[in-house]
């Protein structure tokens, strides 16, 4: 069907003429229909039987712009057919960890799917001072499939014989995933506007301009920013989600899902690490207020934010070796067939992962100071009302991401990031 | 026209009937064609009118196959179609550095195009000990500008008004060239068999088991031969010539054409100088012996090699950092204005700069290596006779290469990596 905006009313209309949607609902006259997009880019339906509500999709459409900006900014709406493709191949290597798709159209850029109505959204539960001990070990189960599952290494071939390609099929991906409408935003608004005097940018009234200079005007600060961004548009290692921040992420006592993938694409391995645990140290600096304004002492909470840190880290690290060696088992190839060979694949999976590390720790503090300097902020501090209260979390987040940068290529530990993060903002 | 393989009969008929070639040659009956493949890969024919030498063109035709292996390694003939791209991309930046296509037929697989006639290929040239003084000047050229002006960096949009972007173009050119057959074949013949057991190697018989195991049961050396093979698949930075040693460079006093792209995809941005660098170095190896047999003392030639390496190095990097320079005056973004932001710059280009060293480096050890134990060797060694001179001159190559891949990330200057040089293979 060709391209037209499904106003509200129309949603009813389109779902009830959808054979699949026949089947699924069993009656069309009680049906609630809710706009629940973050506004950013897409339109978000909840439809739902009222008279039976396990009878509920999720309808998401593209419009032909960036709708945080309005009409000024087209976007293509051919996005959509990202998010499509990047959640079927998730949901090869992930399955029950990103919702399922019911139904997608590429001509009306729209994808029918899941409703995930017993989970919620992560950020806003974070905001409430909930824990949710489970995810850090899905989270880094998806992180590890993912990243592993979608390189060269997790997509070498079997067997060396013609024409078995050791990497034809990663490079089909490389290039069905060339994103570049997405990606351009990445490149803008997290790696470009932020480190300079941008007109987009937008932050709170209390920071200063030696604030801004600290960051917009730190010679080696600059020079790594310009690399972390080159690298995203240059390293294409394997799929990424590409936003995957803790407002990507439903979860609930026992399940975590991913969603919102439309900014995928084929980049660096680091990048999805780096943005979850980016978000995840906003959060700690943001519960050092949050927490009293709950009643609470800060401590316990924050630990747990730090904890669930190291252990998405640590979890993921381990779950990719162990990826990878399985990965290799199953090889037949002589590469590591000597006295010492073991040793030396392994030397090869650790500089892999301290390199993965490394480039996450740099996005990781490349996040820290978008959310705080740049258009887009993060609820976990943008919506906390006290002005000076806010600009003193944002001044930490600053000097937080900023250390996070500058010492990125020298760390070797989580501990060590997480002492970089106490350092500047302390646990007590 | 639906492919057929032209044989050598076939191939006047073919031109015959062509407009544009009815239009460069006065007369097709007194026509000479002879095959000039290098038999790796294509036939190439030169088709000359014999009464009026200058009509001449070549004729170059893919095969369905790898020709020095035969039919049982099939390649896609689709690979013609990346030479043809190459060639035109590479004429924009580099006009009268690469041959000039006449007429390209991408379903017969087959392009005619400018009979270098007045040239011949360097590495021939270098083997009798003929020195090229401007070819150093002419090739950091080719490189700079190819390098640069592909990349992110040259490629960045002069505005940042909507719908500008800064990376589109250069993302449409990096999925154009997802040359997945002839990478395939750069990822097996330099980077996997060389440094392991594999039965399409092939060496001088007075190599020891030893020589072998230096090379192949290094665990140092195999884990960084790793990370690079691992670099060439997935860093998309620049197009590269993807084929650039001294057997695809045609010279004469005056100019320097670069021939075969076809192996052309946007790849690491050291990997064609470190491709050029290694072939230099091996012809220094080489000559220490050639010379010799010339009847002349080898110290001068030798001498040349290596002044000839420094002077593409220095050249390169002169000149790509001064198209940088240029184009960041063009551009209105403002990153870098502010007081002190001309240095971060600076910083910049040169971290960048030697960045493509170091790559540059491990890419010249790599190449060493594969031409010495790999499947397809080079004739400054291969052609000596003499088995005992032979794999004397193997041992230093297999040496010298191993010793770039392993010092490559510490060393900062040309000079550097010519003194290893010299260590191995005193010049003397």
């Amino acid at each position: 069907m060709a391209y037209r905006q499904l106003k509200e009313e129309l949603v009813l209309d389109y779902i009830k003429n959808l054979e699949l949607m026949q089947k699924r609902f069993s009656s069309f006259d009680h049906i609630s229909i809710n706009e629940v997009g973050d506004g950013n880019l897409n339109y978000v339906y909840i439809v739902t039987n009222k008279l039976n509500p396990e009878e509920t999709v999720i309808l998401k459409q593209a419009v032909p712009y960036l709708r945080v900006v309005g009409e000024s900014w087209p976007l293509d709406i051919e996005r959509m057919e990202f998010e499509v493709m990047a959640l079927r191949q998730e949901y090869e290597f992930c399955p029950r960890m990103v919702p399922e798709i019911y139904f997608a159209d590429s001509e009306m850029s729209l994808v029918i799917m899941q409703n995930l109505n017993k989970h919620t959204i992560m950020r806003g539960e974070m905001n409430k001072g909930k824990k949710f001990p489970k995810m850090p070990d899905h989270i880094s189960t998806f992180l590890a499939r993912m990243l592993f599952k979608s390189s060269d290494w997790g997509m070498a071939g079997k067997t060396d014989k013609w024409p078995y390609h050791d990497s034809a099929e990663k490079k089909k991906m490389v290039k069905k995933f060339i994103n570049k409408d997405l990606c351009n935003l990445t490149e803008k608004f997290i790696f470009s506007y932020p480190l300079c005097d941008s007109d987009t940018n937008s932050y709170t009234t209390g920071l200063t301009k030696e604030d801004l200079a600290e960051i917009q005007e730190d010679n080696e600060l600059k020079v790594k920013a310009a690399l972390l961004k080159y690298k995203f548009m240059n390293n294409a290692e394997v799929l990424l989600h590409g936003d995957l921040h803790t407002g990507s992420i439903m979860v609930n006592e026992e399940e975590t899902y991913v969603i919102d993938p439309e900014f995928a694409f084929y980049g660096p391995a680091g990048f999805d690490v780096g943005l979850l645990l980016g978000n995840m140290f906003l959060a700690y600096i943001a519960h050092s207020y949050r927490q009293v304004e709950l009643g609470n002492d800060p401590y316990e909470y924050r630990k747990w934010v730090l904890e669930a840190i190291e252990e998405i880290w640590d979890g993921f690290s381990l779950k990719y070796d162990k990826l990878w060696q399985e990965k290799e088992s199953e090889d037949n190839y002589p590469m590591w067939d000597y006295p010492g060979g073991k040793e030396a694949f392994r030397m090869l999976r650790d500089a892999e992962i301290l390199r993965i590390f490394r480039e996450a720790v740099g996005i990781a503090g490349s996040v820290m100071i978008r959310r705080t300097l740049g258009l887009a902020k993060v609820s976990d501090i943008a919506e906390i009302e006290d002005t000076e209260i806010r600009s003193s979390l944002d001044r930490l987040a600053l000097k937080t991401g900023k250390q996070f940068i500058l010492k990125a290529d020298s760390l070797n530990s989580i501990q060590e990031v997480l002492s970089i993060a106490k350092e500047i903002s302390p646990l007590i």
